[in-house]
């Protein structure tokens, strides 16, 4: 089983990716974490570039780590200045870690035209950076921007820039597909050159803008390649990098290679989360191995054979990633999915095939209606227990009114008024919003926090709209999904209206209710 | 160049993926375009698992199409059930399309596990439903489910269901990777198994679990495979399917294969966000080829390169497939941007440097809003007119009040008032509707109709909402597009605000004021 290096450059590259954006606090987070996990290598920044950079190295500097070593990023000496006095490989020396990761050029067009200098000094300036970085003891990664364009358009001398970094030392050489335009055959033809020229072990850094990262970095390992660089979740500039969360357990779990351990393996999905969480970008839930919906099942034959044995329709075991299998209720389901999810949610529901079925047509109708019950669990449970169980409202609409006004040049005003029956008593109250589904969220909240305190600790945090058949115009009907939390656990509702006030109050009701529901509030009556 | 046939699944197997669900009328539009696009199969649904897919068949069989066949999608017959009584085979007929696509079981451990039935009765299965369509005239497309994985465990019986297939008569035999685990290498070196045993054209139907259809997709067609199997944006169940978006650009650019047509090819990008817009699903940013991030670039020397050269950063001319080059943060390419606007608008406008420059600083602040004037150029150009032209709106909101009322059990009541001036004269008016929108536009027609008698052609075609920024909950900002068409034209407007009332007004105002201005109405005064 060969080791396979793992290399991280969420921190540098991942963080070039449009609307991503980590704090030095939210760096030092992942670097740790990546430690943790056993990462080999994390690349935390070019430190030459910006300040926020230089502020992550000086802080990580006061952790000790288990497992990885921090890179520095930067590019070689600039031409016909001497190392010595250049301002990028200085700062990397400042940046004080033991490992510099040095790009250079290997294109000679790029050498010609971006760069404006010769082919000759571009090489002494790879040779000499490397050599320079080298006598003050650090380990040099040299990464060969553009390298197989530039093979493509003169292979004697991309492959002369790899030897140049050779004899100035480095202990890696990486080959980075930095317009990411290569195809897994091409590439792995020219990694499999370099391997029979090169005596150092070689590295690959794909880009995805062909959707072929994953696939090229694989066919690079099977090529000789023994150090892989990524990012978690593929984030990176353009169409992002490597994704480490699919190439891990793709090397790992497929291809036989020794990555992170087995156990870490099991935190990938809980990685993957952490990192969009301090990204702030949405989860890709179709991410694979570690999207929510990775191993979520729709179609009924898929689940009923599911039921049966789980190979049938899932590549590897979830928990492997530590993922977890999850089963959809829609139109396209059958019978087993709802018994699965009765299973699923505890429910022990003495029901006959015939109730079962029944139960079934109403939510395909539901469907065709617009409902849509997969990112809203909430309703759907709601929907079971409202047929079976022994289930109380907890509580009851008795009117609701919005108004809402506007002036030319004055803000708008929306007020709800609602009248609702908890148990035997009677609220009426009232409360503006700055739209009119949030006065309603704030009326319902204010009339119900006296009887159920705990609904302080529920907080909307998603709203969603949908408008369906939308040729219908302002007569269309409108879905509404909301998500709300709690700080342990979230959950979705959904409400259908051509009235979009009619299908928020319906998601509203849902979210409190199932929330009431899941903190075993007095709402469920004990037959 | 070989030719390779483009079998798309986005309406079947791309309905499957989580959070995705058309309309049977989506159905129809998604369709239409395919086929205009040069698209050769268009899988439509499965007809006999819901009442949605048959209303499909029912609709796109009064549609002429230009290029493509629509095909049906179903199960071979149940064990022990002739043919001729099947429902899924009679309902694959009843679609009254030309093309069946027919899945069969490929893997024993699945005929003997989920199906439980024999080893035998399952080819006897597969060869006499294909049998019975091709008998009906119909071409037949059969689909071989897990195939890769039903190899892997028994290599023999595998290709024992192919031949039964082709036996029955067959057209094009599918190898379908079920479980989308598969790695490039053995999957290509299964494609030449088969090719080598087969004598019907071969095709390829992957799944993403492992972030590998695209490249297993190229791998299979470099193999000998002639027909191709995805959906639009990857769309599908679990981590979806091969993502044709990707898959067409990689065979066209990068292989030298015919796939659809070259000006087809300019459309991608336009048709990847018109799927996502009917499948209500975020476009991906950072989607190869199409997506917006795809070919977006950050300022100083990078930026610098691109305008010498845009080899330097990009592996293809974004122009190929219809996207555009972003150049993120730059004033001069704003600047550019509205001179290009002034000329496509016709606007031949004196306006300073200084005057556009203020101009552009508005328009970026109204984006960071949430604005977005490309669906929206009947908003635009009103902005340029109210900036620079002597324009007038054609009314003056003086009040506008909404109330909305719903008690349990009786139908929701929504109700608008406004009062407008329409020159000198105000007019104060009332009207329902069946929803608080519906009742506001009721509301402005009545009262603009006697001073604008040509409202009356005008006509609402689409309204789309879309929460930004959902994680503020019922606080979040909401922009809305309306659609507006009078029979000749067609002409997008946006409004923004935290109040779905305030902007569904906003969008509403300017699109009448954008139809009477392109009507010639009064509203536009000659200086």
């Amino acid at each position: 089983m060969a080791v396979v290096e793992i290399y991280d450059t969420t921190l540098r590259d991942g963080s070039q990716g449009e609307g991503i954006s980590f704090s030095a606090g939210d760096k030092v987070k992942i670097a740790l974490k990546l430690d943790q996990l056993g990462f080999h290598y994390i690349e935390g920044g070019w430190p030459g570039s910006n300040p926020k950079d230089m502020d992550f190295f000086r802080r990580i500097g006061s952790h000790r780590l288990q497992n990885a070593r921090v890179t520095a990023f930067g590019s070689t000496r600039r031409p016909g200045v001497p190392v010595e006095t250049d301002v990028n490989i200085q700062s990397i020396v400042s940046a004080g870690v033991s490992v510099a990761t040095l790009f250079g050029k290997s294109w000679d067009f790029h050498v010609l035209g971006a760069l404006g200098t010769t082919l000759e000094e571009n090489l002494a300036m790879i040779q000499e950076s490397v050599a320079y970085l080298k006598g003050r003891g650090m380990m040099v990664i040299y990464d060969a921007e553009h390298f197989f364009d530039g093979f493509k358009a003169n292979p004697e001398y991309a492959l002369a820039t790899l030897q140049a970094a050779v004899r100035g030392g480095a202990d890696r050489v990486v080959l980075c597909d930095t317009n990411g335009g290569s195809l897994p055959g091409e590439l792995a033809a020219v990694v499999r050159r370099v391997a029979g020229e090169v005596r150092v072990p070689l590295g690959i850094h794909c880009h995805n803008d062909g959707e072929l990262a994953v696939a090229n970095t694989l066919a690079a390992v099977e090529a000789g390649v023994t150090h892989v660089q990524g990012t978690i979740n593929g984030y990176g500039e353009r169409c992002g990098n490597a994704n480490l969360c699919s190439v891990i357990p793709n090397l790992a779990l497929k291809c036989g290679h020794a990555t992170i351990p087995r156990e870490s393996l099991a935190q990938l999905t809980e990685l993957s989360r952490y990192v969009s969480e301090l990204a702030n970008m949405h989860p890709a839930n179709h991410q694979p191995f570690v999207g929510a919906s990775a191993f979520a099942h729709k179609g009924g034959v898929h689940v009923s054979a599911i039921l049966k044995d789980a190979r049938t329709y899932e590549h590897i075991d979830p928990a492997l990633v530590g993922n977890r299998r999850r089963v959809l209720v829609s139109e396209l389901s059958g019978l087993s999915n709802l018994l699965y999810k009765y299973q699923e949610l505890n429910l022990d529901l003495d029901t006959s095939k015939e109730e079962n079925r029944r139960l079934l047509e109403e939510i395909k109708e539901l469907e065709h209606q617009g409902y849509q019950f997969e990112g809203a669990e909430g309703s759907f449970e709601l929907l079971l227990r409202r047929a079976y169980d022994h289930y109380r409202e907890p509580f009851k609409l008795e009117s609701l009114r919005i108004i809402i006004e506007l002036k030319e040049n004055s803000p708008v005003y929306s007020e709800a008024i609602i009248k609702l029956t908890v148990g035997d008593q009677v609220v009426h109250t009232a409360a503006e919003g700055n739209g009119p589904v949030n006065a309603l969220d704030n009326a319902l909240r204010k009339a119900l926090e006296g009887f159920y305190p705990e609904i302080r600790r529920m907080q909307l945090t998603d709203y969603k709209v949908r408008v369906l058949d939308e040729k219908d115009g302002t007569g269309a009907v409108v879905r509404v999904l909301i998500e709300t939390g709690d700080g342990e656990r979230s959950w979705g509702t959904v409400g259908v209206s051509p009235n979009i006030i009619e299908a928020s109050w319906q998601a509203l009701v849902d979210s409190i209710a199932y929330g009431l529901l899941k903190n075993g509030g007095g709402s469920k009556e004990r037959p």
